[in-house]
């Protein structure tokens, strides 16, 4: 007998009939003998509903109020797979956030999971019972309803995992499992069976939507395997779980890419301590979420300063900016929202030189210029003009060879042999 | 200042714009210095579409997540009203049933409220607040969710009106008031200033709709004075209050009609000692509500016991009546859902004789047969047949003159004055 979260987002609840189909699916690993705690996001585009009802009548609606109207949705739809679930004769019970013991910090609308105290959730499977839990909210220590931001349900999944003990923690989503880069743009991409958290962590970073960093970032913490899997299939998914040996030993794990944002570049920046920290704590205190920072070396006292921002806050960020580069007796800056980001991620690089290199020479053989380059000890990331990321995440693949089932191994094998 | 609770129905909330329309009246009230808690209901017909939902994915949706399903539609209707309220630059804070301490027993979909424990509307009235509850819904001792089964949101009101100790509890419709009948049924009705909670609950015991019984017992039991008044005037509506010397002495107050009934006779019964309780053990064990009991005295040994019931519960009334009438050597079980039933109601009917006559009177003149008849203190009602009903309560109302403004007076003068 295993201990078994199972999170199915909104599209997987979008109508009464997929509701009844995730029943039978819970149904079945409780018959196995399993102890089952259900995580459910809102019916289909219900939360977007309730959002536009919400702008209907106020131009900004209240976060502790809109946080009460979104948690709605889950209410709606933890109910009816607990009704169809006892329609198929196994005893389902369902509790909001609050009832399962998510408690939160006050941030409405993107609020961050403190503790758990799931006594109800674990009582019910003990009870031999199935619990059906709403993802994406909780309450905060003040008694108000709080939503954990986009992607919560994930996170909700992962945080009863970890409380309850849980054996695996299963994400079921509309795709069968993490990809070697999306399958929409490279059509060899390959399923991988599995990742260590940090890899996860980065193509999430990088743009992979299948999971939201935060949730992985928890699972990370309290070490909780998730498998990732279709919920329109039976085939085993993707396993996101700690680093060990036994993993297969892929050098790159996956290409993620991202389009959604934006390149600002202040030129011609005096090289004077304090002026980025000026610069960014601007932002940063507008809430605006840097990406990608890069300064070069100056030259003739001078530097130019690039980075990336989300393209919905470029105008907000380009305000703030001018008159500070005024200031500062910058250039000026210039932004640019048609460029792209393509990144590759793998632990294996870390004990394999040479990848970067590879990637900057398939990406030139393909005539794509590259913009920005930063890295990290298992990612790197290229910005590049946006018409040309498809063609980079292709070329890519194809100079890995992700698309192969077998363990890439460097060209010269002996460098990771002298390990 | 008072302290003014004010509870709008699903029409009244059934879209954003009216929403708005509520949130200005609400905001209104509040300027003017009072402290206003409002109770809402779900918009519009939300109710019904999540049991429609509920219907789709089970048979029998189980009761404890049925409201948990149906508790969705006020937390959606309160949020989107508090933060119209906040657009209009008032603070509003909405509650559920369970933040706003309506606790209640286990009964899911029908429970009652067992206490009041609403620190936290108190709490927001005193700083200032408007406080926004979720009508309908409450916690039970076991922390689940509750409903109040239907008009649960004026109970609600009127449960936070005792406990807040507050000057009235406004209940806003789609009439303007409580009248002498039904003005689509007889045009010449009129509004009335006051009644005492007793009329009033037998008004809505006999089908008047605008109140639920419940509320009204309710606030007499906490003496809560409510203002039946309409959501798209501003005129003021109906009292319902403690009858007091000071109120307005019609002897009759109003007529109420109800056709949702059905008639059960079941003739020459043996006139014994615990047959009756034989009859109407079943009954109630199997969860019929019965109404009207009538039995004659008997004639040879035997009489005729008739009652009405909800004519949705004839076929199993029906079911379970015939084994026991062959068995208590009865002749048989007779049903006609072709009834109807006209009260009148009066609190100065207790010392005004007469009443009765000149109602029987006014039907027999009209050619209208009486088939059942039952009376209390304040109450005279008649069951007649179905197409009847309509004409009975016009030929009553005028025969009482029920649409004059004036007092309405005995023949004999004299009579009231001698007491």
């Amino acid at each position: 007998m295993a201990i078994i979260v199972q999170k199915f987002g909104g599209t997987s609840v979008g109508d009464a009939e997929r509701i009844q189909r995730v029943a039978k699916r819970v149904a079945a690993t409780a018959r196995k003998g399993h102890r089952v705690c259900v995580v459910v996001s809102a019916m289909g585009k219900s939360t977007d509903e309730l959002i536009a009802l919400a702008n209907q009548v106020s131009s900004r609606p209240h976060p502790r109020e809109l946080d009460m109207l979104l948690t709605a949705g889950e209410r709606i739809s933890m109910a009816l797979l607990s009704m169809a679930i006892d329609e198929l004769g196994q005893e389902a019970i369902s509790f909001t956030g609050s009832q399962a013991g998510i408690l939160t910090d006050t941030a409405h609308g993107r609020a961050r999971i403190v503790e758990v105290r799931g006594r109800r959730v674990s009582e019910t499977l003990a009870a031999g019972k199935i619990a059906i839990v709403a993802g994406f909210q909780g309450v905060s220590a003040t008694a108000d309803v709080t939503t954990l931001g986009r992607g919560g349900s994930d996170t909700t999944a992962v945080a009863l995992a970890a409380y309850l003990g849980a054996d695996s923690c299963e994400i079921y989503t509309d795709v069968d499992g993490v990809y070697t880069a999306d399958p929409r743009v490279e059509p060899t991409a390959r399923k991988l069976n599995e990742l260590a958290y940090e890899e996860m962590l980065e193509l999430s970073s990088c743009g992979a939507k299948v999971l939201m960093v935060r949730s992985v970032e928890y699972a990370r913490n309290h070490d909780v395997p998730i498998h990732v899997r279709s919920s329109f299939a039976d085939t085993p998914g993707t396993w996101v779980r700690k680093e060990s040996d036994l993993m297969e030993k892929a050098i790159i794990s996956g290409i993620a890419h991202d389009t959604s944002e934006a390149k600002v570049t202040i030129s011609s920046v005096p090289d004077r301590p304090g002026i980025a920290a000026r610069l960014f704590r601007a932002l940063a205190d507008a809430g605006v979420n840097i990406d990608m920072i890069v300064q070069n070396i100056a030259a003739g006292g001078q530097t130019d300063i690039s980075f990336t921002v989300p393209r919905s806050d470029l105008d907000r960020a380009e305000e703030l900016l001018r008159p500070i580069a005024e200031e500062i007796d910058a250039a000026g800056v210039l932004t640019d929202r048609n460029v792209g980001k393509v990144s590759l991620i793998g632990a294996g690089m870390r004990s394999h030189p040479g990848v970067a290199a590879r990637t900057f020479e398939a990406l030139a053989e393909a005539g794509i210029n590259i913009e920005i380059i930063s890295t990290s000890s298992i990612r790197i990331s290229c910005v590049v003009k946006a018409d040309d990321v498809e063609r980079a995440v292709q070329v890519i693949h194809e100079a890995f060879r992700l698309s192969d089932e077998v363990v890439y191994e460097e060209e010269s094998p002996s460098a990771a042999a002298a390990e």
